[in-house]
């Protein structure tokens, strides 16, 4: 098999054998088929697109690059969540916790936040001691002794997804939905989990900016795993605006223990600005608790997840697994400084542009533009207001929070530009859309 | 200026400007950006195309990564023909020395063969002791010395072509019209002449295989041309057919030697094999004269070039450059061993596929599938019958020949498969179809 007759193959359009995808990708992993060939064809598939048997065979390939995890050792049900990414999506952190106390373990491997969607691990970290970086050996342990556990990917998972991923981000082939979902589930795939279930975001604050996009990248998803004979299921739910009340890494921790605390928190127009993330986190809860067959339907499960949540039960976990991975959930640091943003005009919160709340995050070091950016764990945005919102001159949308205020101005003159204000009050914003099975 | 935000760009369809095409090209060439950032602009490009002002500015960077031969020593009108490729195209060997006799300086580099289409350099390489090599001012010396003189690219002319070139070789970029473009006439305009004429090939042979994308390359060939003030007009000719009677290297320079000695070679049906070789050649040549403004109207250019050839001042002009190149032109050897081909039905021969002849010709070593192959000079394929003759079973088709005949079997079944007999006339073969100016 030739390197540039594949590449040709591809770029003509015509589909890739399992084969010639394997020996493309393993190669290339070996250091035997040079960078420039790679991003030939990766560039070549953003334009052509893959099949489903094809991307199954991509995922497979970039999977048996590496280990997948041994989770033999537990005896029971291993789900985990997926989200596509947002601003101020922080339910993995209320939902692994809630799954784990109804019996069913979750070991997550997350990431970082990169560009104007937030990760997982950069929240855990701005916990003083925080470890994400544990040896698969003690991942397991945990997961098995406390139900679940966060860790970073590791050498061992998909290095064929590493070097290629890092080969896409400096040659313009980021944005491909077969790349994109062989990604995201050959990694998967790797947790040695028996279900999994998506969070497909859609609109301004998503990857895919509508829900039509985000339906073929859940199916996508779904397509994958189903061919790993796993349980699989996918909710689209909206980005059309920030997830609860703050985007940032140890201001999300802070909501997420308030959440797990049963506290709520009102805004001015009287909504608990909670409701969101607790809402979606209880959603995902109860279906990843029905999936590992728990409960005999959905309304079971939602019911167990609650009645976790509200126990407190939840709020235990999550700290037993502080504990357990190092973190001082006691010493988180909040910001001290502030500005705020307000209304100028009077009318009803129409719209979100979500990703300009994202790339205020990145002036203000709560995100990264690159993977080599140094986040500043106490800065973020709070949201005072939500869609629907009626609005009047003074009220207040944003806090900006922070402790290097030098950067307030740019990420003020971002979030400025973020909402609209309009006369006409616009349709109610529904937060879960679609559930796919 | 990013290289991977660049790279998007183009990617997006948007369109990159001077500046931006001068970056990325130079500092590729200077090692400055990597081969795996240019393999994903060049597929870019291949998907998505460039104006005719990308086209111009990345010719116009190409140029000038090296030098443009000082050709200012020469008094006189400096023009060159240039093919886009095909089997038994031996023209040049011809015109050349047609024009220098008609006063008129024809400074040519030429190129090597590579896929099923011959190159310049090999056909003269066949000639014992025949050297390409020559430096730049030797060139100059020879071409207002003689009128004509043939040399291979040099490592000053066009870098950023060479290595760029290297890389869409083995990406699967080679077929983009833009990056053909610039890469053509950035050397055409290296040479120094100030006008050019184009052969433009259509046809199973040819790289265009019909003729409306053949005349779009003209036309985009052209717009460079003219974009420097260049006098320039393009003949779309027809590569439906091989051209005259011998395609491999030393049997096409024994063609060429036949039509400038004033030779006929008829086949069975009546048809003089030399006819379409010497007649596109005076086409051509014509041209050529008339553009260096030697006469007042193309008829007068074709009467010239008409009389240069049947009074043997070509074949002068041929054999004096042989000798200041050091080529032994009596030593040419001629090819052994041979094996025929004959029709099986009756009919007329209604159509080639010349490109499978051109591959016939890659079997024989007439011609190279790499750049590093190593040609046979001897081989090649002689062409008893064309398009529209009435064919009897038992009647020659081709005549393979050669020195290495453990190599026949595999040419005579690809030869095999090449042309199609048929109880139908065709209709007549045209073979210059379009002059475009």
């Amino acid at each position: 098999m030739l390197p540039a007759e594949l590449i040709k193959k591809k770029r003509n359009g015509e589909g890739l054998t399992a084969e010639e995808i394997e020996f493309f990708i393993l190669s290339y992993t070996k250091n035997e088929i040079p960078e420039y060939q790679m991003s030939a064809l990766l560039m070549a598939i953003y334009f052509k697109g893959m099949t489903n048997s094809e991307t199954v065979a991509l995922t497979k390939t970039m999977l048996h690059s590496g280990v997948v995890v041994d989770t033999s050792r537990i005896d029971g049900f291993k789900v985990d969540k997926h989200s596509t990414g947002g601003v101020g999506d922080k339910t993995s952190l209320i939902l692994g916790p809630i799954v784990a106390a109804a019996g069913v373990y979750v070991p997550m491997i997350s990431g970082r936040g990169l560009g104007h969607t937030g990760g997982t691990l950069d929240k855990l970290e701005s916990i003083p001691g925080f470890n994400t970086q544990l040896s698969l050996e003690k991942f397991v342990d945990l997961t098995k002794k406390i139900g679940t556990c966060f860790i970073g990917q590791t050498k061992e998972i998909c290095p064929a997804d590493k070097k290629i991923y890092a080969l896409r981000d400096v040659t313009a082939t980021v944005e491909s939905l077969p790349l994109i979902c062989a990604s995201i589930m050959s990694k998967k795939m790797a947790e040695g989990i028996d279900g999994l279930v998506l969070d497909v975001k859609f609109g301004s604050g998503a990857f895919m900016k509508n829900i039509d996009k985000a339906r073929e990248l859940a199916m996508a998803l779904m397509n994958i795993a189903k061919s790993y004979d796993k349980r699989v299921l996918a909710l689209l739910s909206s980005m059309e605006q920030p997830l609860g009340r703050y985007s940032g890494n140890a201001l999300e921790i802070f909501e997420c223990v308030e959440i797990m605390e049963n506290k709520t928190h009102f805004s001015q127009a009287g909504r608990d600005l909670y409701a969101d993330t607790r809402e979606l986190s209880l959603q995902l809860s109860a279906h990843m608790i029905h999936l590992a067959g728990k409960t005999s339907n959905f309304e079971d499960a939602y019911g167990l997840a609650e009645k976790i949540l509200k126990s407190g039960a939840a709020l235990k976990k999550f700290e037993e697994m502080c504990v357990e991975q190092s973190g001082r959930l006691h010493e988180l640091k909040m910001p001290e400084q502030k500005v705020e943003l307000i209304a100028t005009t009077n009318g009803f919160l129409a719209n979100f542009d979500v990703e300009k709340i994202g790339l205020a995050g990145i002036i203000l070091r709560a995100g990264r533009k690159k993977t080599d950016d140094i986040i500043h764990p106490t800065s973020g945005v709070e949201f005072h207001a939500q869609l629907g919102d009626a609005i009047k001159a003074g009220d207040l949308i944003y806090t900006i929070h922070g402790d290097e205020p030098e950067r307030f101005a740019g990420a003020y003159e971002m979030l400025s530009k973020s909402f609209h204000i309009s006369l006409q009050k616009p349709h109610e914003h529904v937060l879960i859309k679609e559930v796919l099975r």
